[in-house]
């Protein structure tokens, strides 16, 4: 069953927002057997509205649309709703009541923008909210199904998880769409293609291998539709496996973060970091997996060179004989974080992310990343890039990544 | 002059990756005086690429293309457009060179798939790609524009900033499109648009003002086509400020943590953090924006108890007595993490994040975030919804904004 996403609002089109809605109904769509065919963002204006609608329609047989569903005027979805389907708004008393419900909940007041959202179209079918003020509207003319939903992330994953995804499933048989992920590391990605080129010349009709290159890994994705193929598929991802060799990190679709939080929580380990560069971003990327309490201990943000010597006991002369940037301060730094938290595994990185500073003979881009496990110590020099932000998400990544070597062995 | 953006792969559509480059295209495009009224993705699927492109010239002049262009077997995007333009690919000798440039600089050989990205389109002009392998294409087919361009975020921004926009702002003589923003906290999306009603009502025709919620603030945003109502626009914004009053944070398109950057620099003051449920979220924040280390030396991430009591000297009877989440706790730590580290500033928040924990009179999103600046303490409490990874946003922003206030008065 075809599915097209529409997400709407000028703030996508002049950039100001990114669309993170359209990813995650994507990947819930495909996890149950939906092919999505298309995802477009379209301005907060009736007429180029009802052009997407018309379009998709010509695609998709199911249209999810979010956004422009607020309270205040920008917000038109409703009213163009109202013209496609010929019909009009009327007062619906147990979107009224729902929205009475989640402000006294919140301690707030109906005002007459709020009331407002109590006005659907007639001919609509309505899904209370539960997280917000903005009913989800269910049409359907002919064979075609269209659902409208908040933009608001939370609301309208809520209203997904709980009914929309739920309805859609009851309503259609599908096609299962199966695939096996896995991330592999240290590698490029034309590298990586011409180790896996007679792979992928051995594959069966139906199947695809797509290369998805994140900073500082490429996850690999097989897949195929129909469940009857999963046996296939899981023997294909072991000849994948023995063909990348040494690259290979993990199985699976989760992130270096929680494939971390797996290993250590199975080998009951903890987890201290000492971060210079990435600036606590580390940290953040691991206390992001729920649970994370139960391995982690803390990090010490060493931005400045005082913290290094002061809660790190960085030896001022190893600075200033091998520079901040170096093998020898890593070292240190990873080795007294796990004393100074009691952790038996660590991690410790320090480099220059720009897009100023380094030095002569280390430019910005220049990285040391240590990692500890109990008694073992792995310390790697890495060359990155100019830009800041990606120095930084791929430092942590090369961190995390590393250390789940090092335990996974 | 109306631009649209396709982006290009099966990674989108089955909800793995989420899109950044159109939102990165979208704002620069914006910015120079280009609308942009659609955005589309499709998957690597010649038929759908090439009904997308048809769309697309219904609707807009320029088309600007993302990915699909990698040396891999998934990557059809170059043989899609040989085929609309009625074109064959022929080696392009400067294009060979300037791949066999980036990967000597790598260290790295070529490969035949590599040396084959060498084969372009014979009717496209093309641009070299400074930063990887995968040549920009530039097609013109009557009076429409189609680029192509990779899908890698930093080689796709650098050809943008480069070589595509400067190309286009010459070519076309377009209508300027102006815009201030604004941010402001502590109050909910319909409380102030029933605050801005008037406001909105006696705003002049062609002017249009969206809210833009964000985990913690909103940004407004008052935009007209045109430079000459640029003063008349400030005007507005003037008012606006007056309406909305104590809510108001800061004018611009800043984020919180780069105006917590301009407002630390301007006054010379420096900043740490102490973190428990955040877990060096707002460390990160902080450093992302570069030159941070010109104000911001360093986060104890205090994520498990013992680190709080061992490197912040909080009293253990203290956390006995009132919890971990409370006034006591987090005005101890913000406290003694500035006189750790001698900074003037310093941000230390506790909470529960979720999904699990949580106390029976502090259920999961109960958070308190205290700020210090010189003597001067704040700290405040705020109750969250249950989505840990929103939780953990709203707070580092709620925190950022809490010291910007305090800095700014």
């Amino acid at each position: 069953m075809k599915v097209e996403i529409i997400t709407i609002g000028d703030e996508l089109l002049i950039g100001q927002v990114i669309d993170t809605n359209s990813t995650w109904i994507a990947n819930q769509l495909t996890r149950h057997g939906f092919e999505v065919v298309a995802i477009s963002s379209v301005g907060d204006c009736s007429e180029n509205i009802i052009n997407a609608i018309d379009i998709a329609f010509e695609r998709a047989d199911i249209l999810l649309i979010t956004g422009g569903v607020g309270p205040t005027n920008d917000d038109i979805t409703k009213h163009t709703l109202c013209n496609y389907f010929h019909t009009a708004l009327e007062l619906n008393e147990d979107v009224l009541q729902n929205i009475e419900s989640i402000l006294s909940k919140r301690n707030l007041q109906l005002n007459k923008l709020t009331y407002n959202q109590a006005y659907v179209p007639a001919s609509s079918n309505v899904i209370q909210n539960s997280e917000g003020t903005a009913p989800i509207l269910w049409f359907e003319k002919e064979d075609k199904i269209l659902v409208s939903m908040p933009g608001v992330p939370y609301e309208m994953q809520t209203s997904m998880d709980k009914d929309v995804i739920p309805m859609l499933v009851k309503r259609f048989q599908v096609t299962e769409y199966v695939s096996r992920s896995c991330i592999v590391t240290g590698v490029t990605e034309s590298e990586l293609a011409s180790k896996l080129a007679d792979f992928e010349l051995l594959l069966p009709s139906g199947y695809s291998l797509a290369y998805l290159p994140s900073l500082g890994y490429i996850r690999l994705r097989l897949s195929v539709w129909g469940h009857e193929h999963l046996d296939e598929l899981k023997q294909q991802m072991r000849n994948l496996k023995k063909t990348v060799k040494a690259h290979y990190v993990s199985k699976g679709c989760k992130l270096p973060e929680e494939l971390l939080s797996e290993k250590l929580q199975n080998k009951n380990l903890t987890l201290s970091t000492a971060e210079s560069c990435t600036g606590g971003h580390i940290a953040h990327k691991i206390t992001v997996v729920p649970n994370a309490s139960k391995y982690y201990i803390g990090s010490i943000v060493s931005y400045a060179n005082s913290v290094k010597e002061q809660l790190l006991n960085v030896d001022k002369n190893t600075i200033e004989l091998h520079g901040v940037v170096s093998n020898e301060v890593v070292e240190q730094m990873v080795i007294n974080v796990s004393k100074t938290l009691n952790t038996n595994c660590s991690i410790a990185v320090s480099g220059y992310m720009g897009p100023d500073g380094g030095q002569k003979d280390q430019p910005v881009g220049t990285v040391w990343i240590a990692t500890k496990y109990n008694d073992e110590i792995l310390s790697q020099k890495h060359h990155l890039g100019l830009n800041r932000e990606y120095n930084i998400e791929r430092t942590a990544n090369l961190a995390i990544l590393q250390l789940i070597k090092m335990v996974g062995k």
